[in-house]
């Protein structure tokens, strides 16, 4: 992790993807790759005082790593928050947070520390502000648009999952290779022939490829939509993809899923 | 976590899903819940040595606690062991199953180092043995009956899924609410009326309930499927369902699962 500045002098600026600290008139850039680094400065005159945790530590800029964990929970965080929204409520504390979302309040109250003071002793959580600020970590203030290879049972449901598009997921197209179902369409989206996908992607900026064939023909496939200049992939079929480690890989594996409620049942 | 014994005489039993020790004549019981203790004890003339990671570590009995960490890596093993089975690969080592999997091979050596010496230096790991010995762990000895409420897209899929019946879960009904659905046959499983579910479920062993309705009715009816007996439910819905903590859920946040894959793309 790159060093914090412990000067009084420091400045600190974040440029898109990476975070300059200047301090003793050194520079010193670091990456954001598999880290997020948050940094509190509170300015009190001509002093930079770093706030960590919500408290005030010293004349220093502190910088703090969220964890791929902390991450990892940000979408639970996201939906229950956005179901709250729903029902209008503006504020929450983080027991009622810590109910609804069945982990500790210490939990809760550690993993929105991470993105400053988003809450207040006896005041709760502004609910708005809070999904509002986890969405922009998560990447939801743009549209991505998304195609999905596999028109069957797996592939439909996708299509039919309007909270996708909220989220800002357009699924434009999907593709088989089903004679009965090229040319239909599901809510809207067409189902074109997949030997027309190389050509699709020649013509489309695709964010996301969704692969919802049967696992013999899916890491063909995934290899294939790679050249094709696909850059982020949603697998759901049952195999572990091989594919340049530049390209995002979000598997879905059901059987796991099952496996994981076999072992907890066994336990028991 | 239980202390393990100390003392020469040690003796250990593990009995059913507890596990006992007993050491200077005063007996410890442990209980497994959230963890699996495996104890490897070598016995010479009247000393029993422990041994960890294939180690003599000395005249003790170790008890080692595996984490959930590895735990949820299990069907990943267990899936990509079952592909080099069905390839009829009888032997790998970790350097292998490391590029297989992509993980580390000393991630590997550390994960299968839990479950005792399955590999041997120079030789590798015995692929059916490990595929064995992990379905046993993760319960996949037994067969578990399986039920789908809602039998739309995602249900049918579900259905269509020959593969978890390979492993063990059977699909025995699925209910929607939907007349036109009700009374049809997807690969020969009958869907039934809803309203006919508390019935089914007095008259049948139900292991695992999958609940692939919209996410508003979700929680009424997972209150329900516990009330009338099911211990554990794979819920679909992209809802948090708030059970006893007896019953075991698995969700599958398909947006959950999206929200992560936009996260990575926004971090490149």
């Amino acid at each position: 992790m790159c060093k914090a500045a412990h000067e009084k002098q420091s400045t600190l600026s974040v440029i898109d993807k990476d975070f300059t600290i200047l301090y003793n008139n050194k520079k010193e850039v670091c990456k954001l790759s598999e880290q997020i680094v948050i940094v509190y400065i509170l300015v009190i005159g001509n002093n930079r005082f770093a706030m960590k945790n919500g408290k005030v530590g010293g004349a220093i800029v502190a910088a703090k790593e969220i964890s791929m964990a902390v991450i990892k929970r940000l979408p639970k965080y996201y939906r229950n928050l956005g179901e709250l929204l729903e029902k209008q409520v503006e504020r929450i504390s983080s027991k009622e947070l810590s109910e609804r979302m069945q982990v500790t309040a210490s939990q809760i109250r550690q993993d929105l520390n991470n993105f400053g003071g988003f809450g207040q002793q006896g005041y709760g959580y502004n609910v708005e502000y809070l999904y509002t600020e986890i969405g922009k970590i998560l990447g939801l203030t743009r549209k991505y648009h998304m195609i999905v290879i596999g028109a069957g049972n797996l592939g439909q449901a996708i299509a039919n999952y309007t909270d996708f598009e909220k989220l800002g997921f357009v699924l434009e197209c999907m593709f088989d290779q089903k004679e009965s179902l090229i040319g239909t369409e599901i809510r809207g989206v067409k189902i074109a022939d997949v030997s027309e996908l190389e050509e699709y992607m020649k013509h489309h900026a695709v964010d996301i490829a969704a692969i919802t064939i049967p696992k013999d023909h899916a890491p063909e496939l995934a290899a294939s939509l790679v050249k094709w200049g696909a850059r982020a992939i949603w697998n759901f079929a049952p195999t572990d993809l091989h594919l340049p480690e530049e390209v995002k890989v979000e598997n879905v594996h059901l059987a796991d899923s099952l496996m994981r409620l076999s072992y907890s049942i066994k336990k028991e």
